[in-house]
């Protein structure tokens, strides 16, 4: 007897992380998709290529989701098809008119999901947990959408008025689809409120942890100069 | 004295080897801005996965290529600026219509640049040569392409003979933007036929050159299940 229970053990945690993964997954692959194409728009070479190589590490994180899935026997097709709905609704709802909203859209979009992956981190079993700060162990290399967007307000102040708003609305719409997400998929709050073994949230905590989301993406809005 | 001597003591030299790695390293961006948007629009996510995967590879040689531009004192984008337009009209005139049209032309595309990168590699120093042969090490990923087209054929017959047609009009499109670039940048032309020290092709030479990569083409097409 380990003194560790093996959360496999229970019947639905496997259902649960193949849930869990499949979103991610299919989360990392849109964002590629759409920064990339969201990268072409950006007016110099070097902010292109800079903005397509921020796309790119979404993708490798996909890979790494993608390789667990498969290690853990599930069909990595099968568990990301029911979230593919969800994306190309936040995609099509949040649709960059500018490459400076472009740009935001990835920094937005990637912050978040570096904040969510820490959060959920803490209630999966530690080879997924190690997968999951692998994958967002390359964070940071995002500086230069912060000197983009400062030097774009510098240059126009109105600018920073339209994109702090662009940026409240990726928020809203991004929450609510998370919000969706959760309703939907039961095996994901059983998993989150430890009905698996694992530390669990009550509601309340849950509700804490969509707080704290709010709160960095809040201070990172500062950084860019935008009032969240 | 060194007995092979540095082409770099010819004032022309840098100058052409500074031409052609911008020339690839555009050529490699805009190759993978297209291959991913193109990804995009295939059927299922695991051919969008390993199409997104074939746009990536493009971005890696794009980043060696940069590395070599500055590593030689160059600024990148300088380097790439003359070739821009030269990629958006190859790009313009061949916007496929279907994801399969999409997946041949990341293949045909990726085919002409391997075969491209190996000819010219003779005609480089040795820094350069290496580089160049580190960017396309990588080849050879791309038989997933392969399995999907003959699929496509094997369903319906109809579909080998619009591909084969497509496949005729990018190698076309390819051939007369190569020759737009040999005529407009005398220094790759200097480059190829020898005139700064290193081993030269006379103007014969230059032609089986493109008749070489004409056949390979033809080659590749007869893999697909194509007529070239």
């Amino acid at each position: 007897m380990s003194e560790t229970p093996d959360p496999f053990d229970h019947p639905g945690y496997r259902a649960a992380i193949v849930d869990l993964l499949g979103l991610l997954a299919y989360g990392e692959l849109s964002g590629f998709f759409r920064m990339a194409a969201d990268a072409e728009l950006a007016p110099t070479i070097h902010v292109k290529a800079q903005a397509a190589a921020m796309a790119i590490r979404e993708f490798r994180h996909y890979e790494l989701l993608v390789d667990r899935l498969t290690e853990l026997g599930a069909d990595p097709e099968e568990a990301m098809a029911p979230f593919q709905e969800t994306f190309s609704a936040f995609h099509d709802r949040t649709r960059p008119s500018t490459w400076l909203e472009g740009l935001i859209k990835s920094y937005v979009g990637d912050g978040i999901a570096t904040d969510f992956y820490r959060e959920v981190a803490a209630y999966v079993d530690p080879k997924t947990r190690e997968l999951i700060q692998a994958a967002f162990a390359d964070e940071g290399k995002t500086e230069f959408v912060v000197a983009e967007v400062r030097d774009a307000i510098h240059a126009d102040r109105a600018v920073g008025g339209r994109l702090a708003l662009w940026a409240r609305r990726l928020m809203g719409e991004a929450l609510s689809q998370a919000q969706f997400v959760a309703v939907q998929e039961d095996s994901m709050t059983s998993l989150l409120t430890g009905e698996y073994g694992g530390p669990g949230a009550d509601l309340a905590e849950l509700g804490r942890m969509f707080d704290r989301l709010t709160d960095e993406h809040t201070k990172r809005m500062g950084q860019l100069g935008l009032t969240a």
